[in-house]
C-alpha cells in the first residue's frame, strides 16, 4: 500500500507506543523521496534501540534527532540539527505526538497537585507550541515549493497533526469522565484542540493544514493493557486519515477512522 | 434589588476591574447574612485601596483575605484565614475571577514563549483549580447544610463559578482569531472550561454547581478603552445570571445575559 504522504516528516516521541509504529508504516508505505525524522529524548539510549534497529532496516529514510519537547534548549538544537539536513523542500509534515499522563494511574482529585498540572502542561501544549513555531520557516518552504503551488492543503504539501484524544472533548466530558477522570491531561488536550484551531486560522494564508487526530485507545504504556486497538491498526488508520486530509479538515479534530469529534 | 444569592461568598483578584465591581454589588444587594470574601495579592497595599475603602463603607460584611493565585503557600495561608473565620455554614460561592493575559498587547506569535505560556496558564487554570480543591469541603459543608438539603442545586446554596471568555471558544476560534490572536489567554480559557465540566461531574453527587460564565467585553484594565461594556452592567448582568442557575446550567459556559456559548 502506497500513501499520498511523503516528503520531508518529523515525528516526535518516536522511541514507544504510536510514535514508533507512525515511523514504521512511514517508512514501509512512502516513497524513496520521503525522509523521516524520528525524535525521541535518547537516540544512543536504551529507550531507543528497536527506533534504532528499524532506521537500520531502512537505511538512508530515517534520521534520529535527539529531542525533548519540554526543553527549550533541545527544540533549538533539533530544529538546527534538522535544518542542516531538510534541503530546500522544507518541511512537509510535523506529527506532535510525545506526550504524558500525570499522575500516572486514574488518580483522585486529592492526589493530583500543581507540578502534576505544569508538567503535563508543559509537554502536551507548550512543546507542540513551540515545535510549530520554530518549524514555521520551514512548513511554509514545503508549502510554497513548485510542485505543489496551486494546489489544495494537504499533509503530502505542508501540515501539523496534533495527536489528540477523544478525552479532550470538552461536550463528551460527562460521558466520559468517570472512567478517565484525568484532570491535567485532559485540561492539556483541550487546550491542544485550542492551539490546533488557532494555528489553522493562522497558518491557513500559507497554506499550512493543521488538524487534531484521535488515534482510538491503543494498548501502548500509556493506553494500557485493556485498550482495544494495537499500535498497528490505529497507525494504519491515521495514516489513511491524513492521506485524505483538506482544507476542510484543517482546525478539526478527526478520530483514526475520520469521524469529526466535537470540541 | 436583591439577589438570590448569600452566605459566605469568596472573589479572586477583587481588587480591580470585573472583580472589584463583584465585590462591590454583591456587597450593596445581598442580606446581611452574606460575608464576602474579597481576595487580592495586596490587601495592605496601593492597589487594593478602593476595597479597602469599600470594605469600610460595608463594615463587618467583606473581609479582605490576601492571596496570590499563583503562589501555593499563598492558597494554603489564604484558606486557613478563611477557614477561620468562616463557621459552621460552609463556603457558598467561590468565585474565581483573577486572571492574567501574557504577552500584554496582542501580540504576533513570535514573540510569544514559553514563559508567557506558562504563566497564563498557571494562574488562569492552576490556580482555580487548586482553589476548588482547598476550598472543596467547606463547599460541600454548605451543600449539606440543613436549610437547602434536597433543594437543586444554586449558587445560594454550593457553587463554583470560573470566570472565562468568549474567545475560550475553540468552535468560535475562526470568528475570533484575528481580533484577538492571543494564544496563550485562549488556550488557558479553553483548558478553564475543561476544569468547569470535570469538576460539574466530578462534584455533581456533592451537589456543588460548575458553571463558566463569559462576562462580555469589559472596559477593564485587561479589557481595554474600546470595550463596549462597563464593569457595572457587566456583573449586574452576572450576578443575574449566578442567581437563576441550578443544576441544569453546571458544566456550561454562558455570558452575561445568561447565553449558552458553544466549546
Ligand atoms: N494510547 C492511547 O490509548 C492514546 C489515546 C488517545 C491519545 N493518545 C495520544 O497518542 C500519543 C502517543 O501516545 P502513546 O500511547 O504512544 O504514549 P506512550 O506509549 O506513553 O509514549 C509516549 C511517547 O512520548 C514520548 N515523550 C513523552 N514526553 C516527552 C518529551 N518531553 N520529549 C520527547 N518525547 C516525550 C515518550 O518518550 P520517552 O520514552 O522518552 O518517555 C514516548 O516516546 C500521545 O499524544 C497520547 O496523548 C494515546
Ligand atoms: N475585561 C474583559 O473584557 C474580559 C473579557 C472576557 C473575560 N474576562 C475575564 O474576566 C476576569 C476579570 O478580568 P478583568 O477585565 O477585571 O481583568 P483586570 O482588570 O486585568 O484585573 C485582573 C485581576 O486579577 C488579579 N490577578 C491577576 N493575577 C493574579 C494572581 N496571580 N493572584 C491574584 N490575583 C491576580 C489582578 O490583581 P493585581 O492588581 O494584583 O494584578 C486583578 O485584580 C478574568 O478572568 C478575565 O479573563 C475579561
Amino acid at each position: 500500500m502506497s500513501l499520498k504522504l511523503g516528503g520531508n516528516i518529523l515525528v516526535t516521541g518516536s522511541n514507544r507506543g504510536i510514535g514508533l509504529e507512525l515511523v514504521k508504516q512511514l517508512a514501509e508505505k512512502t516513497g524513496q523521496d520521503t525522509h523521516i525524522y524520528a525524535c525521541c529524548r535518547e537516540p544512543e539510549g536504551a529507550s531507543a534501540k528497536e527506533l534504532r534497529e528499524l532506521s537500520t532496516q531502512h537505511a538512508g529514510k530515517i534520521t534520529l534527532i535527539k529531542l525533548d519537547t519540554s526543553d527549550e534548549a533541545s527544540i533549538s538544537a533539533a530544529v538546527q540539527a534538522v535544518s542542516r539536513q531538510i534541503g530546500a523542500g522544507g518541511l512537509n509534515l510535523l506529527i506532535n505526538n510525545a506526550a504524558i499522563n500525570k499522575p500516572a494511574a486514574p488518580a483522585p482529585l486529592s492526589v493530583t497537585g500543581k507540578k502534576d498540572m505544569m508538567d503535563v502542561y508543559e509537554t502536551n501544549v507548550v512543546g507542540p507550541f513551540l515545535l510549530a513555531k520554530v518549524f514555521l520557516q520551514l512548513l511554509q518552504t514545503a508549502a510554497e515549493s513548485e510542485n505543489d503551488r496551486g494546489g489544495d492543503m494537504s499533509c503530502r504539501r505542508s501540515a501539523i497533526i496534533n495527536i489528540s484524544t477523544l478525552i479532550s472533548s470538552i461536550e463528551k466530558c460527562p460521558e466520559t469522565f468517570t472512567a478517565a477522570p484525568l484532570y491535567p491531561y485532559r485540561i492539556s488536550k483541550a487546550g491542544l484542540n485550542m492551539l490546533t484551531r488557532c494555528q489553522a486560522e493562522n497558518f491557513k494564508g500559507h497554506n499550512i493544514l493543521v488538524t487534531a487526530i484521535h488515534p482510538g485507545w491503543v494498548r501502548t504504556d500509556m493506553g494500557g493493557e485493556m485498550a482495544p486497538l494495537n499500535t498497528h491498526d490505529s497507525v494504519l488508520g491515521m495514516l489513511g486519515v491524513m492521506s485524505s486530509l483538506s482544507s476542510k479538515d484543517s482546525g478539526m479534530l478527526v478520530d483514526w477512522e475520520g469521524n469529526r469529534i466535537p470540541w
